[in-house]
């Protein structure tokens, strides 16, 4: 356990440095019921460890402010009320001030806690909580974007960008696996998600997967050939969704003048064809796979072939519902609401993105999403 | 071929027997969106044979009504544009004669053509069109269970009921399997649905599964220890739909001074204990299971264990998502719309109930639902 | 008190002779929340007379059916719970023939009982009775040509017609009144409603106000100078109501190949350019007003002015907003809801239509809808 | 002319006073979509001179950012798109930085502007343009208000106030006028609104006019004898706004353990009885009225007896329906679109308020709003 006070605290101020360029304001909007205030998200991170850690365990330890459990508390039904989602964006106090004193306040409390730890599960229960932190660093990247995506004035998040999106080859390339039972699943001595245990045999028919990503060269393509027009390549709720929401392209894509841009963090730019397509919905991966005439890969396949490719710049959508693993268990108490109670309706993604913090990311790692989402950085791989 | 018509004349003559016990009033109403008017069913089915069948196939044959097409479409995006579906219940034209008639001269041009059928491709169809007819058949019964159990007269449809529903022992008694690679999926002679498609293997791990569905007074236990208040045995999701429609019982359960009734197609009656539970959402069902200590099966596990227990009594949330089988193809052309759009989002549920067609079931038949819907005859059964 | 026999069978037989051409289904459907099922209003004004006159009046009196107060009664919350508006199309039971049998059992108790009454605050809600059922007589002609109309196969519902609706002159022809002091509201002997109480002084600036209807041809110039398209001469509610419900033409007017066409009791038919302009709301009467560089009358100037113009064609929108003269009252009880408390959002129509039940029309006559509606027979006379 | 310079130096201040005690993060939200964020009011008033002033009017002024008159535009149709008053508090750029920056570019440009202005219609614009921003300054304190009275933690906006609200008689002591012909509306050489023109004869009926606001007291009994709970004394309209908010006391109060508080600028206090009654709907108002057995007054009554009571210290909701007065007329060009477009579905309310700014009121000044309203500071004055 020595090491954690220096994981604590690289990773809460990693949280900070995301923040570095935004003016206060930012801090503020909800432009969408499911993006949250990035303020929201710097006391929502602290009151993981304010909740969890510091009032049931650290003797004599005297709570912030009395409210913030309301305030900040976001789906922890068993913590008391809480917030609505929806209104998180109309909140102007606690202040973008108020609340960096709340993350002072907490983190000189931890930092004066953590030295003296020496409880197995109040060891586990932190890094649960860094890695809670880290998953808001990624959402809280993901919102600012739709924050500031989504302004008529387009500002620049950072001219340097948070990691430089890298080009994908396009080729056609792909990996072969025979059939037989496969192991997937977590097993080690490091940190996992409780949904990625247990470690569990499958049995897969044989399949190919390709070892390059989609790329917007190819989502061009797909538009261009009306892809957006023809319900047959859709699943009836993603037709559905196309009408209704009038999506002709993935998100951030502005068509201006007949040149397509689109928006990235370093302001509004012409579409660059070479990077792997991002922001686009299960729904529209699924349908850019049928016009393709191939499918989506299954998150096990994806699992077993990924020592052989390269991954981590999208979030990439599986064919796959998610689902418990066999053997699957809940925590009891709030924390085992983290996961098992949103498997129903969601899909599971895999990989990591150009968001994901820094060793914020596994072969095993369980994302997911509702099939209607496209402000994660989200894009897909084919299989056949 | 030669018994096809005998099957034709046999199907079409229980939908009407369906029908037998109702008012023309009861034909017109849709008291929610995803129930549809019985005089609807009634020319849907009936315009599948004239648009597949009749118009491509037989010469000379001449459409009965031009706008019937675009009156009783669903959801065939190919054939043109069609009623929404939440509009069906403000047409009161056609009317019930209208429709009947429709019948009849569909019929007849059918019972003339069939004799003479020689091609395997068109046999095929309209057997799938009989099959179709049957799922609609349920969900007539279906539809109109709602629409007389949601009228505050609640009317009797018939004193004699459709098929009597079965008591159901709930002794504690379960089928245990072993773990390895089993087969599911159809293969054969006879028809299935392209969902069934292909026969497959899959993994499991050990299991065991319940001889017994889930009872009404199972349910009335769960109830009573608070089941529908304590937001840690429900989905995300699932706790939502509890609160936003005030979920306290299953649908059709109505407390009347402190006695539980229930609606049947008899009218509204005592509740009878000893019965399976009808009309849960899958939402309740796994609720059900979590505070059991156990779960729902697999739809694998269940098919792999079916061969060991009574099935038929209900419809069967199972835990897994409606999804492709590997190497599931869509057919060319409308007739491919019928399942594979529906794969997302949607629960599978297995087995068959007391309003399915006599001859429309089989073991690995997949039907599958919005995990919130309730008002098809849909049970349970416990894994672990 | 003697002929209120008569003037009851008349007034209730005029009811059915209305329904005469309809099918069963026409009687059930409700295709929007404001129109509702011929046989609600059936079942409705004969629940009108049972409740307020039979039970507390009638000595021995049996009431028909205990759920009936239930089902029929329409916004009298003194009286009880109430169906809602929008669930009234959703029940198929009672069914037409159970609300016949009600009528003839309610008129027979009605019949033994007239001939003995003297109490002559009964003698007027019994007239109050029968002008709320002349009311619905023409609300139903109203509801059931929404129905038909709306219905893709466009039935026919009468090749007679109910009354033959008449050109009208489009000379540029206006009656002039000088300014002063006026009286209006009714005073006298016959039936009047209470909102037209008490007659009183107003003071009227000189106006003049249109001898003739605006018609069909006029607004068809209005159409095609833009008036639709140019926010200018619409009121703020009025243009976000065409923007959200994309509205180009009065209700039932339709562009079938270059050709304008009118839905007409009789069927789909050619637009006659020489009617009166049927089927506007209020925002299109005021911005086709201000696009002639005129505006409404008020209700004051139409009563004092109508006199001297014909009338009686269309319920005319005037400038007025529906707000209590000086002085009224409402009745106590139940019978008090009946105007009141509409008094706010509404504007004042005066006239009379095509559907007014023979007698029921007035010079004070105050008819009033919110000014969104349509559906009624309403047009416009202009003013300056 | 000469004092111009000084009137538009004073009111541009003003705006900027009543910021004085904001945090950043209060200039951003919209809480509901009548509400407007500070920072949008800021832009707002200064977008009118911008592009009613100066664009037109001032050789080479050169616009400050091109993309402000889409963001800043409020309802003027005339000056292109704007930006959905729902999607104001979605906007965190421009920053409050850039918008004060912003106000001081046109200020400047403004104030050398003046001196040498010799166009009566362009003073009248001008004219017209502070007095829409002393409008902005009311309704920026009515927004702001709300934004945190709306917040959990009930911030202090100032301890001082703004005005300090006055207690208020309620002695039962009313006006009485006689019957007859009275004037109302403006005449004179200072500003009105188009709304108060043209001054003109109202007939009147004998009434009494209370000298005395209706007092927190008064409505405290109102909601005792369960005024909120009986429908007799609401219109449809509010009654059904009652149940669908479940509204059971004026906005701001808060029942705490048994103890009436209700928030003010100064933060949560006791309920202080001897108050004006404050942020109530036209529907509570009449409702009042009802209980009361009385009646709000008309607009023409107010106006005529004003001069025989105290006012100023509510808006007071009348029982007038917002109508253009004989002879009003729009004038061309946006600025027409200021009044005559809301005058349907809105009542007229008299008086001014504690949040008015100094100088903006006057006898026949005409407010308006939509009857379930109530985050203005209204209140209400009975008559009968």
């Amino acid at each position: 356990m020595k090491d954690i006070l220096q994981s604590y605290q690289s990773v809460r101020q990693w949280t900070l440095d995301i923040c570095e360029p935004l003016e206060t304001e930012d801090y503020v909007v909800q432009p969408a019921a499911h993006v949250s205030p990035p303020k929201w998200h710097l006391g929502h991170t602290t009151w993981f460890f304010e909740t969890f850690v510091l009032k049931p365990h650290k003797e004599g330890y005297k709570e912030f402010h009395s409210q913030y459990n309301y305030v900040f508390n976001s789906y922890y039904e068993s913590v008391g009320a809480r917030v609505l989602r929806t209104d998180r964006g109309n909140l102007s106090r606690p202040s973008v001030d108020d609340i960096l004193q709340y993350r002072a306040y907490v983190d000189e409390e931890m930092e004066s806690f953590l030295p003296s730890l020496e409880d197995d599960n109040l060891y586990s229960l932190i890094i649960l909580g860094l890695n809670h932190e880290q998953q808001h660093q990624e959402l809280m990247i993901t919102d600012l974007k739709y924050i500031l995506g989504h302004n008529p004035l387009f500002p620049v998040f950072s001219e340097k960008g948070l990691q430089k999106p890298e080009t994908c080859s396009d080729e056609d390339d792909f990996v072969r696996k025979e059939e037989g039972v496969y192991e997937i699943g977590f097993e080690g001595t490091g940190f996992c998600f409780d949904n990625e245990c247990n470690k569990h045999k499958v049995y897969l028919n044989p399949f190919e997967i390709s070892k390059h990503l989609v790329t917007n060269i190819d989502f061009l393509h797909f538009i261009e050939s009306g892809g957006y027009t023809d319900f047959k390549y859709w699943h009836s709720d993603g037709w559905a969704w196309v009408l209704e929401n009038e999506i002709k392209a993935p998100l951030y894509w502005y068509e201006v003048d007949g040149e397509w841009k689109f928006y990235t963090l370093e302001g509004l730019k012409t579409l660059d064809l070479s990077l792997p397509v991002c922001h686009v919905s299960y729904y529209e991966a699924a349908a850019f796979a049928a016009w393709k005439g191939m499918r989506l890969p299954t998150e096990a396949e994806w699992e077993v072939a990924a020592t052989d490719f390269d991954w981590g710049k999208r979030w990439e959508w599986t064919g796959s519902a998610y689902l418990p693993y066999p053997g699957f268990e809940k925590a009891p108490g709030a924390v085992g609401e983290y996961n098992g109670k949103f498997m129903v309706s969601q899909k599971v993604l895999r990989g990591a993105s150009e968001a994901t913090s820094p060793g914020h990311s596994r072969r095993t790692y369980r994302n997911f999403f509702q099939p209607y989402y496209r402000w994660q950085f989200t894009g897909l791989r084919l299989a056949k």
